[in-house]
């Protein structure tokens, strides 16, 4: 690294190209800025999301961006706070950037709505933070597209949630997504039934949760001091550690965990809930007793969806049922909530070639000559008739050249270009171009709106029986 | 305040009801939490501003929530780290929750849109943050709604962005508000002349701000400093202080400036813009000599938009011209840009007694004899049928009473309730009661969408025709 190199990254300054220092500010590591096509994109996911959620009765709620750094440490445990961004605010607050927005809806939950008629479903759109090393496919904000249906039956309720995500990820044109499901009793029962202590609990279920298959086989059995040393317990868990499939395994993991009350109690609820996710028309499902979800407040069934294209990102939604609101405090309420990861969805679905078309009509005047000051206030007031109507826009505000309107009217990939000129004018009308076809007409001004709108019509129609 | 709730206070603990000690997490001061009522009431607001910005050819944008802090102290100077969210990451780098949009995306236009052709049309909607006593209708997270022209020709430009302001506020229909425009090219060549410092200049702009007039006349000829020590520049100040009104003023304030050169070049520049406008179609503007806008960066027009009926909190949004990407060392490139304050905006839209119904049909089955389970799962059927087919729909997932069933679909404020009773559904049928009129009609199930959707069609005919 020479030493102006150096220098320039120290001083933040950089030099362009004619000579003069200019402030080099760029954003933040691990951030992003969203430009018009991935925006455009974005917002479009966003409102199907929306679309599906609301179809199936959730409604919006929002919260605040940082909270009280106690709502996550209550949560999570202390050691979330080395990849939180948290800080004291100007009167010695402690405050974070909410990592997740389980734990705010709760709060939510528990400050504005504990009095409202249950079940209440809510969703929420947000983004959330985290400070971790950047990687590929990891940022520090992104955004969570998740729900909360708080105090309905289950398994009715978890398999309707279910039935949601399926239907955003087939609204979405996602194919290739894989729901996985496994309730959490069937190993808590083997657990208890084995009396293993809560900490070698937690410690195998990340292990699962890693996926590493020889670590897991290692750790459960080897070594000086092994996790697990009843040698069925062994065996069993190192069965389920992959098993996965359809209905058809049911019977399989029946036969393994017979003995086990509790466990077969679990199996049978996961069984009702297979049953009403039939109901809810949602076959395409696995079973996947690997399914951990990392997090030791989810009671029983949990999900998470994955698309194998996507690789180490693969899993694009993670849900399940918990107790979220007892944990702080509230009463013993059910809770069935799960997230899309939005940017890994936005990874997911498939890049359409499709050439977004935002702006439909432009309006320009060739200069030439005569009055310019009429025509171009003509022009202003077609343009401005357009948007009012609801017809996205441009009029030329810059005058610049004839030739190079119609340039920048293809690089917007306007549908109409309209022509404002002098000899129309007299007739109180104007040119328009179809872009696509290259013809032209003259078009009465009064007769512009309903022009336009039966060609966008008629173009509909054409694109329909294609 | 007694030792106990002192107490409670401190270690942010209180009891419930049942004796047990509750967590008590709130949201942090100064922020809020959005309801479903009011969070449909701001997303139908952003949709309507969409819609019109889109109309005119802006595109939307994102930029992170938190910037390096050299980007806001290097726009407004080190003072604006006293209002900000600011502290250092997990690698000391200095870091701000933004307090405005502006500076970001300026770094945005410097970091990826460069090369883009001019003019570029940009639109933001996002939170913004600054630490500062909580006060009524003052956030420590609020919301701004903005864009910017980069790169247009002025004035047209500046008319073409407070045309699409006023047609923002037209079609989320606040009434009464008042749009005032000024050009600081009039009062800068007053100062030029006079030989005003920039630091005299700045004051007198605060002043203006302020809008106390007394304060603004004593401070102008009074004390052992005055502000202006020019007997014809202090006449003309004050006059102009609160100067506002139609076309009709422009003469008189011409009669004033006639002398000095430079401010009648952009009175002249003012003339102009209001003759675009009325090419815009706006012609219901006030002309205000009293907008100051507070920041040294306009150049030249600049406007706010006041709701009277608002008070203290009247300024629903503010904007101009200005050239901020040669302020962080971009060529200088002229862009008008303007943000509507959100908040303000949510509490200047009258609030309208019209119930929201979210959700349009209730799903239900009375469970006192016969096979259930046959009847819940054709209801979850039902349910799903309609929900695919774009009908908002809540199912009953709790199995509750029927009368408490039509209590929740009220409350609900559901258009339909659809019935799944066995007599029904041995011939194929459900009932399907309209909650307005009362009346039931046995439907058959292949045709409820049907059914459904022609009933929906009816409706908003009869509520047109009305």
């Amino acid at each position: 690294m020479n030493f102006t190199y150096k220098l320039n990254l120290i001083m933040n300054f950089t030099y362009n190209i004619s000579g003069g220092i200019i402030l080099k500010i760029t954003k933040p590591r691990g951030t992003r800025d969203f430009l018009f096509k991935e925006m455009k994109e974005r917002r479009n996911a966003e409102n199907t999301l929306r679309e599906v959620f609301e179809n199936y009765a959730y409604q919006e709620i929002k919260t605040p961006i940082f909270e009280n750094l106690s709502l996550f440490t209550t949560k999570s445990g202390e050691e979330i706070v080395d990849q939180l961004y948290n800080f004291e605010d100007k009167s010695n607050r402690e405050i974070a950037l909410r990592p997740e927005l389980t734990a705010p809806v709760a709060r939510l939950y528990l400050n504005e709505m504990q009095k409202t008629a249950k079940p209440i479903k809510l969703y929420y759109f947000g983004s959330c933070f985290r400070y971790e090393r950047t990687q590929k496919g990891r940022f520090r904000q992104f955004w969570q597209f998740g729900c909360e249906l708080i105090g309905a039956k289950s398994p009715e309720g978890e398999a309707e949630v279910i039935a949601m995500a399926e239907d955003s990820i087939k609204k979405l044109g996602i194919e290739n997504a894989e729901i996985h499901i496994n309730h959490l009793g069937i190993i808590r029962g083997l657990f208890e039934h084995f009396n293993i202590d809560s900490e070698t609990q937690e410690t195998i279920m990340n292990l699962i949760d890693k996926g590493d298959k020889k670590l897991f086989i290692d750790s459960l059995k080897l070594g000086q001091n092994p996790l697990i040393k009843d040698i069925f317990l062994q065996d069993i868990l190192i069965k389920f550690f992959d098993l996965t499939g359809k209905d058809e395994i049911l019977d399989e993991i029946e036969i393994i965990i017979n003995d086990y009350e509790k466990a077969i109690a679990s199996l049978n609820e996961f069984k009702e809930l297979l049953k009403y996710l039939k109901a809810f028309d949602v076959s395409n499902y696995n079973i996947n007793l690997g399914v951990a979800r990392g997090l030791d407040y989810y009671t029983g069934i949990v999900f998470e969806i994955y698309v194998p294209e996507l690789g180490a990102q693969k899993q694009i939604a993670g849900g399940g049922s918990y107790n979220l609101v007892e944990l702080f405090g509230g009463e013993a309420i059910e809770s069935t909530g799960f997230a899309f990861g939005f940017d890994r969805l936005m990874n997911a679905i498939k890049e359409t070639d499709e050439e977004h078309s935002m702006v439909e009509v432009y309006v320009a005047c060739p200069l030439s000559k005569g009055n310019h000051e009429e025509i171009i206030t003509k022009s202003f007031e077609v343009g401005q008739t357009l948007r009012r109507a609801n017809i996205s826009t441009e009029i030329d505000l810059s005058r610049k050249k004839f030739k190079k309107l119609l340039n920048i009217a293809n690089k917007l990939n306007v549908k109409y270009f309209i022509i404002v000129g002098e000899n129309d004018l007299e007739e109180n009308s104007v040119t328009i171009k179809n872009m696509d076809t290259g013809n032209q007409e003259l078009v009465a001004i009064n007769n512009i709106i309903t022009y336009i709108k039966n060609q966008i019509d008629n173009n509909n129609k054409k694109n329909k029986n294609n």
